[in-house]
């Protein structure tokens, strides 16, 4: 069973290439999270948001990574973050094109 | 540029295979959708609540999709539609093993 974490808060920072480099070793830190098959990173500069879409292969890794990664942004001062966990269908997802592995 | 659309709504229905086969056609349609790389559906029994992540090519795209896709959603009965529209930061995404292609 795959599962989507979705991941946004308020962020009134750097956005586009200068996240990718501040952030980029935190991204080769989270590649490496048991269970994650992929984490699209998202930002809205016009709505000061940002946040993640991940894919997970099961279900315990989303929510232990969530507490984890909730802690992390807390750390770096983020405050009213928003996220949810939602089961896959795979059956519907293969219909409109949606790639499941990495 | 990639945008990803985030799409949530309570949903105290069907789930899973049931889901799967009711929304079949839809799927098929949604998957022709102008500037669409994929879809991925999304469900959460215990929450009661529905939606899908979105992949587009371009932001016009996302934005005339979730006009588009909200009205069908209000037409099925649904409301307190959640929807959000966020660029994707692909450095990081490369980075964290997402597959922004289809």
């Amino acid at each position: 069973m795959k599962y989507i974490l979705q991941v946004d808060f308020p962020h009134d920072g750097i956005f586009g290439e200068e996240m990718a480099q501040a952030f980029a070793d935190l991204a080769q830190d989270i590649a490496k999270e048991e269970g994650l098959i992929w984490k699209i990173w998202t930002e809205n500069e016009t709505d000061k948001e940002a946040g993640g879409v991940y894919l997970f292969d099961n279900e315990n890794d989303a929510k232990r990574y969530l507490d984890k990664h909730t802690q992390r942004l807390e750390s770096f001062g983020y405050s009213n973050i928003r996220a949810k966990i939602f089961k896959v269908n795979e059956a519907l997802s293969v219909l409109t094109n949606a790639t499941l592995e990495n």
